[in-house]
């Protein structure tokens, strides 16, 4: 499948990877917007936001809660994070492989984009 | 518990909702930030997203669905949106009970705030 992370998944495509799971996989943006910003993938190739069905919440769920645990490691759990996901060209999603941007590490402003 | 999200769901504030299920209510956000901003909450209380458990990740992944299905019945899930989630103060979090803004409608910038 020619899909960018499908093949940072098989490492295929080089990545600095900083979390691993059976269902998930986390590494750096390379385009960092925040001093953290790392990009939280499913394992399993799904596309877009849209096409979550009902047996994939807890999938999905899991990429919050990777969020989650990356931001207490790397200590800015308590000051705060954002964490984005976008779909299709006018939410500005880019790789077609659902990922969540966890962003931390500096103040985020509103409205988000 | 002097919680306005939990006040909204037990009916005891007014807010224009647009969806509700056993586990998840969506309401329009008084301040949109978009042609489409819709706030979509568990109805169990969970105060931020490092408050999130393994238990809860059907129910966090539920807030994408939810937003999701939201967007296909509003006509802007092909062109796209955004959900972004705030966590404590530097993310922009204002309300204390996890929730999901869901944007649509417009072109979305990056970075994400």
């Amino acid at each position: 499948m020619d899909c960018l992370f499908c093949k940072i998944i098989n490492r295929e495509i080089p990545a600095d990877i900083v979390h691993e799971d059976d269902e998930v996989l986390a590494f750096n943006d390379i385009n960092p917007q925040a001093p953290t910003h790392v990009v939280i993938v499913p394992k399993r190739h799904i596309a877009t936001l849209n096409d979550i069905e009902e047996d994939d919440l807890a999938l999905v769920g899991r990429l919050q809660y990777t969020a989650a645990r990356l931001a207490k490691e790397r200590g800015f759990a308590d000051d705060g994070y954002r964490v984005v996901m976008n779909c299709n060209d006018q939410g500005g999603q880019t790789v077609y492989h659902i990922h969540m941007h966890l962003m931390g590490g500096r103040r985020f402003t509103w409205p988000a984009g």
